[in-house]
Formats: structure tokens, C-alpha cells, sequence
């Protein structure tokens, strides 16, 4: 880390404000070229109308301030030698960043065909919202980003993530006053919060306020400096508003205020570094620095067209002429308004940006557009990862122990926050989670470090320090945004969550798996780890919660998205869990939804055995079933006799006990019947092979399902979700799923399967209704399943009237 | 309203405090004897371990806290008569709203079973978080609730919602210190900017800061009360800080801060109803009153057990004594702790609250558990809607004429807005959109309206005005949850977003679903307005804006909820857009999810048409298809005559095109192929009838879908949610569905359709390669649709190489 004496503090040299002047003038020609033309892109004729793009689409409304601050980024670092990360929030500044992307030269490395040369020019504006191009977002193609635009909310967030235990980093994070507005956003400034200056890198918000969104100003646009300064001195900030229309006064300004955070976050992070330094001495006494900017929308645009204001106004949004292909005197103030920036000086006779301009760019690596932490791929490092039969539980016999599946897995992290910790405080691992860890039964985590937590402390806190590694916050956004910006900067981590909060932050899974479909595309795009999400406190252990908490309807959301990102595990104990933890901690570029309860429940495999079926993603449990069991009675004729007369199939925790029992029940009561039991870890084993590469084979599928056998399956979700991915499969009709069907209250864990009739008794009598055959004494069983119900029912009723003894109600899951 | 002279603002008579406490120390206690007792629950014997509940659960922390409010509210609602609203963020806080509304009334009033005697008591605490009982949490069971507990951060929008076009109505709206750090909340604040005095209620939001969540401190209890006021002034609120141990003291406070509160709040009201009044005046000048209420979490709880501190800590969150069953030290300090609120002066002989303490509560609806507010159906008035043939299309042929489809919509809404308004400037329905109404083609509307907006406007604003009722900000959260307090309290409305975003409260619509799921169960919930959700700018007509923008999850996210509440409608056309919105305005207690998209598209039926097939919802669209026509060809035998030879089946906007788009290709080239097109606008028609009450009759099923022919289906969202819905239909396999299948990028529209192999090549292709024959020509034809589609590859591949035409890649609707 340099020292603060090394950021000079002098003012700005009249030629180097020239100099950034002109390639802010570059960064808006090449912007609003993007936007209009498809032909003369250095302007060397007079604009015709063929020169414009058939279908104008763009946002020029922000995109000028996003490129002054670039430009004013481009001279502190390359002033300093620091390293720097550009978060772009107004993604629809999409041109903006791939001008000056281009002007700095990592465009053209990158996408070698747009070359830095007058044909380069033209393939830069050609491709732009373009079929076949790019989209008018900042976005995966674009070099320096890890923040898609679109969906707005996560500037901030993302921004953050990357922060964490990356001491020399500083991330400027343009937040936009549109997405400002968003609840993401807003709940995000509490950084202050979480970011310990002696391990972390810094966060430098800027607010760019321009006034207006797509149709109308902005709540932050119109709210006085006064009221922004409260609003942020609440949260821990110290924000230097810079306002403007004059360009040169804006970028004195702006890069004063840039210096002077920059010596400030560098002031901070020293103290806390010092030797001996107090968690206490750590945070600025004045808060954080932060920059509110107030630039015109749109600006150096026109500022009038057909008799409305278009500079600093919403007109300035898109695409501020949009009838220059009809009207003469539109395509005459577009030309006007393009040879402002007086091209014929920015590109040489072979259209390549003239050097003045191009070396202003730091070097190499130090550009914004080249660094690592946006590319983390090229920071990761695989996790130290302890071996999992540290944490193994044994087994000596299946559906004997009871335990808590979810603490195996706090043991194993606790060990790689060990394993991956450095020394100067930080690690590359982190575990997020809104205030649930040790609710969760992870609460392991603890014995190797606290929560991270930089306000005041009291005596009566626990686990609980600046030092702290683990992540807790009341919200799912910051949670996985967190998570987000923490992989795609190189890092390692794990969001754990209630099953149904999931939901909350349902949208970020989505765009972070279009994300990541889109990155594996790219080549220069080094694969991160893995985005891993455990859903724990999970629908039918909720039960004492109630209806709100009972949700299983992530997997629904992650099963149609790209196969070759998405992967849902339901491990159904301790070591199928620690074996599929082991493997997404491995794994990269995926979106990994691990499903697991951490309420006591029986344990099945052994570690070997977890491990195989991890590898395998379903397996049979032959100890659970008849099918190699003697034939008895007579009614054979036309059956198949190496076929089970139903196969048993369960999926997740509490469906595979509930298969079990069954298959138990079946066992005791009508041993002759051919019974196979399947265990389902890998949910997406079971869609066809072509579809996911999960996806069993057909004829591996057949080996566990046989071809034509009725299967009776468990399922931890909606049953639909299964019917939708056995679509293609052979026969699926003979599937009969029972799963979460939304019946839920506060009840018993029994009563939530009887509720959503996947109860043992339920599955039993499924399957003798679909058996191949009628087994002696069946319709005995059946009898008992009914009145094993109809108990229940009455039981349940008259509960309230009768308050049982706690061995009837909290239900055994050894039943 | 009451004259602001009209509120008291007289010191605390002494007696009127002591009575307050005692109410308090009622509330209290019959939390505690909800969370841990079965029996002896009025302690008229020594307190034992049978009289202990076998599990406990429930939450202590926040319990007092928002008790204390409730009976200082009381007191305040009874002496001036106005009418209150009393929204709960801590939704833990259950069995507090439970033992206040049970104090009151209005619970043995709603369920006579609880009576107001002994036995009352008994079932009360016997209910509680227990199989057959109620949930922890406030929930949709507990009177004067319009907001869940469980997954926190809505509390404030739902407030806001229940104020707008409320003009008497103050909503008190405690939010939680946990809450206040979820996204959501914190985008929440806004409210200032939205809320306009002269025609909408007020939202008192009392922030209640115990300082600890689950396991740990919080941010802002942990923030200095300067920096809370900062951040809270920053945003338009005025918090006036209520802190202290002491009961007396804090309800003082608390008592004086809710008046002088009150009182600002008439007095800007009054002043903002004051004929002449300007929309300047409106505002409150130093900001609308909040309240900062610092209380220890657990307040009145143990103070320290075994050693360990727990008023005042997290750990005092949920249930502060867990060992009572096996502690006889534990059971000790619980007897004394019930005892210190001296039981047997609250209850008399029956059992019954004293008369001094049940006498507290203000009257009749006053009470905050019995306001209609609450239970919006009791104040529904269904809208006055226009006839909708006023804005129907014109059709004299089907797919002639070309309409962006959402536009009718926009001119049925200008026109209830006009209907529906009041004249105090209020009304019954808004339209919340975040920032796209324009750009979703729904502009009619200003047309009668503007958008609402409380803060400074400039010259160059258009539609923007404190008067204005259409509802702007970006932030899905907001709009979602606005509309949701706004139906809940017994208005109208719709909430219109771009189909991708809407995944941002994705869980918002799974937490509405399942309130309304359980509010219909209870008789004494009436039923409420529908909450109708627009999907426009869907992920076909998304070309412009890229992968980020495209995505239909959501539908997948509600096919699982409940059916007694969910709907989804895929109108094809305006016409029919017209007929479902006109349904779903008048609908109650539904989600109705409409997906249209906003872009030019073919339009088909007339109103009647439009009308008949919504009541059907899927029709056969007898002349888009061939199956009467005349068998030439020989290939027959064994084939059902009066059957088609394929089915071609659409469900959405641009599927439908498609669809009918392949039946003119097979119409022109292999005429005597037996065709049908059936159209489903009604998605839930899928469904198995036994599924969903929308389900058509498996024979009316087969009427359109025959038995066994095969189905080229193409359809809006990803493919697997069709697969998912038919299963158990006749056949379903033969249903070969294509879709939006995550393939996506900045292209044209009918490269998306290319890309996601529905175009209706690929559509023509599936089905000759299913129908039950081969048709003469069909080989030709299928040529020459690979022919199309290899021209269209290489066109898109050469495009960025040699920009076509605008007529080549800006994609025709009518091909």
C-alpha cells in the first residue's frame, strides 16, 4: 500500500486538465458514435443520413459523468501506482465504458477485431446494441466490470464484496440517483458497518446525481445537499459534493475530491495497520469519504431540440435526437453536436486515437479496464480445504444416528477460515448469513472467528469483533451481493439462508447465473468459484414458525436457467452434505443450491458411501429394499421378475426418512413385495442427459427406474418441479410425486407431511395402489395407513382441546 | 378529520398512566402465559412443571415494546376519536398483538372460542405456536393485522400503501431494528416524497430500537441517536427519540411524543386542506414526525440468568428461560417474573380482565383491532369500470391489423382513474409502475392524472405534480408493496413492470399469496381486491436491452402457490388484454399475473371474441387452422378421419404469432395436412381440473387438444412449465413445447425466437416431424425452412460485418 505522502495533493496542472479534458471529449465522441453511426465514424465526410444506425438505442443521459470520472480515475492512478475498481451502477452507461475501454487500449486486447485503428472505430460503433454486438449495458463483455447493468440495486453491494479482504484495493462505485431509489441499494450504504480498514480495501461511493430517471426526477436529484449529507453522515459517510455544468471547474473539483478520499481511506487504513492499532482507532472518526456529483444529464449534449430543454432533464436519457434519419435539422445538430469534440484532433490519419490522449491511460494491469479484481478468475486461488473425514460422522448402520445435518459443515468451514486465513487478518473465505449462523448449527464458525462487526461493542456481546470474519446482516441482498462481488473478485465463499428468505434475493441468483452463462462464453474470463447458496431452516422444519417461513420455491426459480450453471443438491445427512460441500467449494462458475434441514435428523451413508453417490447423483439403497427378496405369492403372470414392483424414490432430507419409513412399513408388512429404493442428491440427475449435463444418461436413468415401473417419490419441493424435469424421460407418467404442496401453519414436523400428504402412511399407500401386484396383506397395510391417518387427524384436532405430552407432538424422527 | 385543538395535549394524569402501565402489565403478562404455559395460566396456584408447555417458542424481545405502544395509542385513540392503523414490522411480536387484541375485545369477538373468562385465557395461551394453534408471528389470524411477520422489511411500504387515499387514517408503523436493516426497508423511507397531505392518511413510523436481533447487535441500535437523525431528517422525517428503563417515564415520553405528533400531522393536513391551499404549502416544513423509541429488548424480562445477562441483550429475543421443564431454579424466577405483574389483579373471579384495564380500549372499530382498515374488504367499493368496448379494436380479418398491445390498457386505466376518483382529490385505484408507465405504453393515464410527487418541481417537469396519482419510483419493492397495503385497506389497483424485474419481488408475491390463502379462510377477513400484476416488455420483445432484461421466471414462481388464489393470463392481443384486465379489476382475493408486451404487435380477436375466450380460457382458433379441410393424399389408413394430423397450440403475444405464422407456412404448402391452433390465454386451463379450479375438464381438454394427437406448443415462458402443468393429462408427452430457453442477448426480435428454436421455422419443422403423416411437400417444406434458418444464421453472423437494412433486421410482426 503506498504511502499517503505518495498521493500528491497538489493542485491540478493546467495541461494535464487539458489533457483529461480531451479524453473526456474522446470517451463522449466514441459514446454518442456508438449510439448513431454505422458508417463515416470518424466524421471525415459530411453526415448523411446513411451514416446512421437504422434503430437508434442507447442511454446518453449518464454516460458523460461516468467517463469524467474516468478520466479523473485515469490520472490518480496512474499519479499513485494504486490499484483501483471501477463499479459502474448506472449500467445503462453501457457506451461510456466501452469508450473509454477503448481509449485505454484493453478494449482492443481483448476483442483483438476492434482494432485501434479506423476500421476498429467502426466495428466499436457497429456492434453497439447491435445484433451480433453488444448489449447498451455494461455488462460480462465489458472489460473492468463486475456488475451487470439492467436490473438495477447492486452497485453498492457488489462493490463491497470486492472490497473484503483485498487491503489495496479501493473501489469507486458510481451509484446513480435512478438506482438510488431501489431497496438494494439503499439498504447497502451501511458498509461502514462491515469494512475493517486494516484487512479490507475501501469503497468510495459516488452518487452521481444527474437528476433524473428514465420519465422523471429522482427522490436523491431533488433533495437538497443538506438533506443527502444527513442521509449519508447517518450512515457512516462523509460525502464532498462536487456540482457543476463547466467542465474544467467539474474536474477540478471532482479530482480534489477524489485526492482528498483517497488520502483520507488511506490515512484510516494506516492507523488500523499500525502495529498495536485498536479495532477502536480503526474506523474514521468523521466517517468514510463519499462524493456526491452533480453533473447535468446528458451534458455537453444538446441543450435544446425542437424547443424543449434536453440537457439536464429526462429527455436526456436515451437517445436525446431521435429523428435524425427523417429530419434534416436533427442530423444537422447531431453533426454540429459530434465535431464539438473536434474529432479530426482525437484520431490519427489511421483513426487510431492520437497518443496524447492514449497515453493518459495508467499502465498495464492499473488500467480500469485490465485489473484482476474485475477478471477474479486471475486472483483465485483454490481453497486450502481441509479433508472432510475430519468432520465424517459414523455410521455404522443406516437410519440410526440422529443429528443436526447442517453442523458438519459449520465444523468444516471453521476449519477453512483456518486453513485460509493470512496473515495480516484477512483470508479468502468468507460465510454470509442474515443473523442465522448458529441458528443454522454452524455456529462452529465461531470458535475460529467472530462476526464482523465495526461499531461499538459492549461488554455483553459475543463473538463479535472488528476482526470478525463472518458476515451477518438482517438482509439477503447484502448477504449474496456480498457474496457476489466477494467470488468475482477471486474469491471463496458461502451464503447460508432460511430456505424461503431465500426468495428475498431470488432476482440476484438470476442475473448472477446470467452472469455467469455469459462469462463462460468469454475466454478472457478466468473462471471464479462458485456462487454456493445453502437453504437450511427448510419448509417442513419450519414448523414451528409457520406458513411464512415454509417456502421451497428457489429451486423452481434456478431449474429453467442456464444447465450449464445451475445445480441443486439435497443431500439427505451430514455426509452426502459434506461431500457436496466439498465439491462446490472445488467447483467453478456455477450456482450451487444446496438444500439441507438443520433440525436432528437420521443419518444414512458413510462418507465412501456419500462420496459415491455424490459422484453418481442417485443411487440405490439396497439395504432399504426387497427387490432381490424371494417371490411368494402366485400373481406373476406377464411380470418381469428382475423388476421391483415399485421403486421407492426419495429427494431431500425429510422425503428420503418418509420414503424409508415406508419402505420399513412395506418390509414388516409385505415382505414378498419387490421394493427398490432411489436416493436422489443431484436434482438435476433426473432431467435428460441433452438438457443438463447432470442429466443421467437414459440408460442409467432406466437402471434405477427400470423402463416401465411405477415410482413413488418423495420430493423436497413442489412435486411439479419434478413432473417438469422428467419431461423426455421414459414413461414419466408412472412417476407419482407427493412434495411441499403450500400447506403449511405452525404445527408438528409430522403433521407438515400429512399436511402436504407426504407422509410415510401417504407413500405407502401410493404405492400399493401403484404396485405391479396386489401383495398378501396388503390390503391389511392399508387399513393401518388409513387409521394411522385418521389417528393423526383426530390427534391434531383435538390437540388444542388436550395438549398431549411432548413425546406425542415433537415428533421422533425415528418415528 | 379532528380539529388539530381537538387533541389533547395535556400532561399524563397520573390515574390515566397508572391505568396504561396496568394494561401494559396485562399485555405482558399474557404474552409470557402465551409463550410458556398450558395450564394454571392465570397462577391461581403455584406455578410446576406440568403447567409448562412441552416445547417452547415465541418471542419475548420485541414483545413489550410494542405493547407499550399499543396502550399509550389507546389512550390517544380514545381521547380524540381518530382513527389509527397499527402496523407491526416486528413481526415477532405475536403474541403481544394477540394478548393486546385480546385485551380489547375484538380477538373473543373474531373467535368466540377465545371467550373473554378463564377458559378463554386457557385456549389463548394453549393455541399459541402450537399444532392446531395460531403462528409466532403477527399474522393474517390476528385482528387489526395487515402486515405478516416472518420475512421482514414491508412494514413501512404496507403503512404507506394503507395511508394513501385514507384522508383520516394515521397508520403507526413500528419497525424493528433488525427490519430497518433488510433492502427493502431501507428503500422505504421515501415516503415523504409521495405522501400528499391534503388527500392521503399519515404514516407515524416509530422505529424500535432494542438493539439486537437473533444473535447480535444491529446498526442502527447501535448508531448514535445524532446519526439516526441525520439519516432519518436526511429523508423528509423529523424523529423526535423516546429512550429509558423506566415504564413510567418511557410511557410519558412516548405519550407526549405520539400527540405532538399527531398534532403536526393534522395541522399539515389542515393546512394542506385549506381551499386555495398550494401543493408547496403542503409539506410539513422541517418534515413529517417519526419516533425513535430506545427500549430494552425483553423489557421487564429476567435481568440476568444463570449469570448471564439477558434485558437488554439478544438473548433475551426469543424465549429468555429455556429450562423451566427441567430448571427448578429456571421455573422460580418465571413464576416470580409472571407474578410481578400481579396476575390476580388483572383477572377477576371468572377469569374475565378487570373492568379498569379492558375499559381502556377506545370503541367499536376504534379499537385497533377491529378497524376496517385492516380488513379492507369491509370498505371495498367495487370499481366503477367503463364499458371496455370503449377502448376495444376494430378487427374485420384476424393478424391485419398491427397495435402496441398494452395501449388499451392504458386508456381503460385513464378513464378509471377518472371514474374512481373523489372529489377531495383522492380515489380508489392507482397505478404503480416503477418509472415506465410512458415507456409500458399505459401514458393514457396522464392523461387524467400525473405522476405524484411531493417534492420540488422545476419548469421543464411534464406529468409530475403533488396532485398527481400515478404512482413512480424505482423500485419494484415500493410499488409491490404499496399496492399491497392499498388493496389490503380496501382500494384498488395494478402494478406494471418490466417482466424481467418483476423477479425483484418475487417474494413479495409469494408472501401475498399465501396472506390471501389464509385470509380466505378466515369467514371474518372480507374479501379484498385482487392484486393484479402486468408483465410488459417481456423477454421476446427485450431484443434491445439484452439478457438482463429477458427472463419470465416469474411464472414459474407462482404455478406452485396456492390455486385458490393465483391466475396467470397471456393475452395475445389488445382486445383480450382488455377483456382479462376488465376481470381481474373486478376479481377479489387474487393474484392475477397478466403478461402482454408493450411492442407493436399483430392483433387477432374482436371484444366478443376476446370475451368468449377469456370466459373459455383456451379456445381452438378454427381459421388459423386447416383440420376440414379435404384428405387428398392416401397415407390414411388407420387414422382417425375427424381428427387433426397436429395440433399447433400458442400461449402469449409472440408465441401466438408464431404459431400462426407456421399454420400459414403448412396452410400454403401442405394445405391438406389437418392442422389446429388452439390458443390458451389462461394458463391455469393446463392444470389438471382437480388441480386448480381454472383446470379445464379433462373432456373439454380433449376437445381441444384430442387424445392422442401430438401438440406443438409454443409458449411465452421457459418450456418445462407447460411439462409441469400437464402432467397428468391425457398423454402429456405428446406436447412438444418450445419456449424461452435463457438464450439471449442485444438482437432483434426475431432473432430471439431463432435463438430460442420457437420461430416459426423451427415450429413447422416440430410439426412435420410429429404429425401422424407425411404430407406431400412436406419434405419440400421442410427445406425450405432450414433454408430460412441457415439464411437467417449467416445473416446475424454477417450482420456486424455488413449492417443490413432496417427492413432486414428490424423484424416485421407480420413476417
Amino acid at each position: 500500500m503506498p504511502d499517503v505522502r505518495e498521493i500528491p495533493h497538489r493542485s491540478y496542472e493546467k495541461a494535464d486538465l487539458a489533457a483529461d479534458l480531451r479524453w473526456w471529449d474522446a470517451a463522449n465522441y466514441l459514446t454518442i458514435a456508438q449510439i448513431y453511426l454505422q458508417d463515416n465514424v470518424l466524421l471525415r465526410e459530411p453526415l448523411a443520413v446513411e451514416h446512421i444506425k437504422p434503430r437508434l438505442l442507447g442511454h446518453w443521459g449518464t454516460s458523460p459523468g461516468l467517463s469524467a470520472i474516468y478520466a479523473v480515475l485515469n490520472r490518480i492512478i496512474a499519479d499513485t501506482g494504486t490499484e483501483w475498481l471501477y463499479v459502474t451502477g448506472p449500467g445503462h452507461g453501457g457506451p461510456a465504458l466501452v469508450a473509454n475501454t477503448y481509449l485505454e487500449g484493453t478494449y482492443s486486447e481483448i476483442y483483438p477485431h476492434i482494432s485501434r485503428d479506423a476500421d476498429g472505430v467502426r466495428r466499436l460503433c457497429r456492434q453497439f446494441s447491435t445484433p451480433g454486438g453488444i448489449p447498451s449495458h455494461v455488462s460480462v463483455q465489458t472489460p473492468g466490470s463486475i456488475h451487470e447493468g439492467g436490473e438495477l440495486g447492486y452497485a453498492l453491494v457488489h462493490a463491497a464484496g470486492a472490497a473484503y479482504d483485498h487491503p489495496d484495493l479501493v473501489v469507486a462505485c458510481v451509484v446513480g440517483d435512478g438506482e438510488a431509489e431501489t431497496g438494494p441499494l439503499a439498504g447497502s450504504w451501511k458498509i461502514p458497518a462491515f469494512l475493517n480498514p486494516a484487512r479490507d480495501g475501501a469503497v468510495l461511493p459516488i452518487l452521481h446525481l444527474n437528476g433524473a430517471k428514465i420519465a422523471g426526477p429522482t427522490v436523491l436529484g431533488r433533495s437538497t445537499d443538506a438533506e443527502i449529507s444527513d442521509y449519508l453522515g447517518g450512515q457512516g459517510w462523509r460525502p464532498v459534493f462536487v456540482e457543476g455544468t463547466d467542465p474544467a471547474a467539474v474536474f477540478g473539483d471532482l479530482r480534489a475530491a477524489i485526492v482528498e478520499a483517497h488520502r483520507t481511506i488511506r490515512a484510516v487504513q494506516a492507523l488500523a495497520r499500525t502495529d498495536g492499532a485498536q479495532p477502536d482507532d480503526a474506523q474514521p472518526d468523521t466517517g468514510w469519504p463519499a462524493i456526491v456529483l452533480r453533473t447535468p444529464k446528458g451534458w455537453t449534449g444538446p441543450k435544446v431540440v425542437d424547443g424543449k430543454k434536453i440537457e439536464g432533464t429526462h429527455w436526456a436519457h436515451q437517445v436525446p435526437l431521435s429523428g435524425v434519419r427523417e429530419n434534416p435539422e436533427h442530423l444537422e445538430i447531431l453533426e454540429k453536436w459530434l465535431r464539438s469534440y473536434r474529432p479530426e484532433e482525437l484520431f490519427d490519419a489511421d483513426g487510431a486515437v492520437v497518443e496524447q490522449i492514449s497515453s493518459l491511460a495508467p499502465a498495464g494491469d492499473l488500467r480500469l479496464g485490465a485489473t484482476p479484481y474485475a477478471n477474479g478468475g486471475r486472483l483465485l486461488r483454490p481453497l486450502r480445504l481441509p479433508p472432510i473425514g475430519n468432520y465424517a460422522l459414523e455410521i455404522d448402520e443406516p437410519g440410526v444416528v440422529v443429528h443436526e445435518t447442517t453442523r458438519v459443515l459449520g465444523e468444516f468451514m471453521r476449519d477453512i477460515y483456518r486453513e485460509n486465513s493470512t496473515p495480516d487478518g484477512g483470508g479468502t473465505f468468507r460465510l454470509f448469513c442474515p443473523d442465522e449462523t448458529t441458528s443454522n448449527r454452524l455456529g462452529a464458525v465461531f470458535e475460529e472467528t467472530d462476526r464482523c462487526w465495526q461499531l461499538p461493542t459492549t461488554d455483553f456481546d459475543d463473538g463479535l469483533s472488528a476482526s470478525g470474519r463472518v458476515m451477518e446482516v438482517l438482509s439477503e441482498h447484502l448477504c449474496q451481493g456480498w457474496l457476489e462481488g466477494y467470488t468475482l473478485s477471486g474469491r471463496h465463499g458461502l451464503f447460508a439462508t432460511y430456505e424461503a428468505f431465500a426468495m428475498v434475493s431470488a432476482s440476484m441468483v438470476v442475473q448472477h447465473t446470467k452472469w455467469l452463462q455469459h462469462a463462460t462464453s468469454l475466454p478472457w474470463r478466468e473462471p471464479v468459484a462458485s456462487l454456493n447458496i445453502l437453504l437450511t431452516s427448510t419448509c417442513w422444519r419450519n414448523d414451528h414458525n409457520g406458513f411464512s417461513h415454509q417456502g421451497p420455491g428457489l429451486i423452481d426459480l434456478v431449474l429453467p436457467l442456464a444447465p450449464d450453471v445451475v445445480r441443486v443438491w439435497l443431500p439427505p445427512d451430514s455426509n452426502t452434505l459434506l461431500s457436496i460441500a466439498d465439491h462446490c467449494f472445488r467447483s467453478r462458475d456455477h450456482v450451487n443450491v444446496l438444500v439441507a434441514d438443520k433440525q436432528p435428523h437420521l443419518q444414512y451413508l458413510t462418507l465412501d458411501e456419500a462420496n459415491e453417490q455424490a459422484a453418481a447423483g442417485a443411487s440405490i439403497w439396497p439395504w432399504a429394499g426387497t427387490e432381490r427378496a424371494g417371490i411368494r405369492s402366485g400373481d406373476l403372470s406377464g411380470v418381469d421378475a428382475g423388476a421391483p414392483d415399485i421403486v421407492l424414490a426419495g429427494a431431500g432430507d425429510v422425503p428420503t426418512q418418509e420414503i424409508l419409513a415406508a419402505a420399513q412399513l412395506l418390509r414388516e408388512w409385505v415382505p414378498y413385495l419387490r421394493t427398490r429404493v432411489v436416493n436422489v442428491l443431484d436434482l438435476m440427475a433426473l432431467l435428460p442427459h441433452a438438457d443438463h449435463p447432470h442429466g443421467l444418461p437414459e440408460d442409467r436413468f432406466i437402471e434405477l427406474f427400470t423402463r416401465d415401473t411405477d415410482v413413488v417419490f418423495a420430493f423436497h419441493g413442489y412435486p411439479r418441479a419434478v413432473h417438469q424435469l422428467l419431461h423426455g424421460r421414459t414413461h414419466p407418467g408412472r412417476f407419482h410425486v407427493r412434495g411441499f404442496n403450500e400447506q403449511g401453519t405452525t404445527t408438528t414436523p409430522f403433521d407438515m407431511v400429512v399436511l402436504n400428504r407426504m407422509s410415510r402412511y401417504h407413500l405407502v399407500l401410493e404405492a400399493l395402489a401403484r404396485s405391479r401386484r396386489a401383495p398378501e396383506k396388503g390390503a391389511e397395510l392399508a387399513e393401518y395407513c388409513r387409521a394411522q391417518l385418521a389417528r393423526h387427524h383426530d390427534h391434531v384436532r383435538e390437540h388444542f382441546e388436550d395438549l398431549p405430552e411432548v413425546r406425542d407432538w415433537v415428533w421422533s424422527p425415528a418415528h
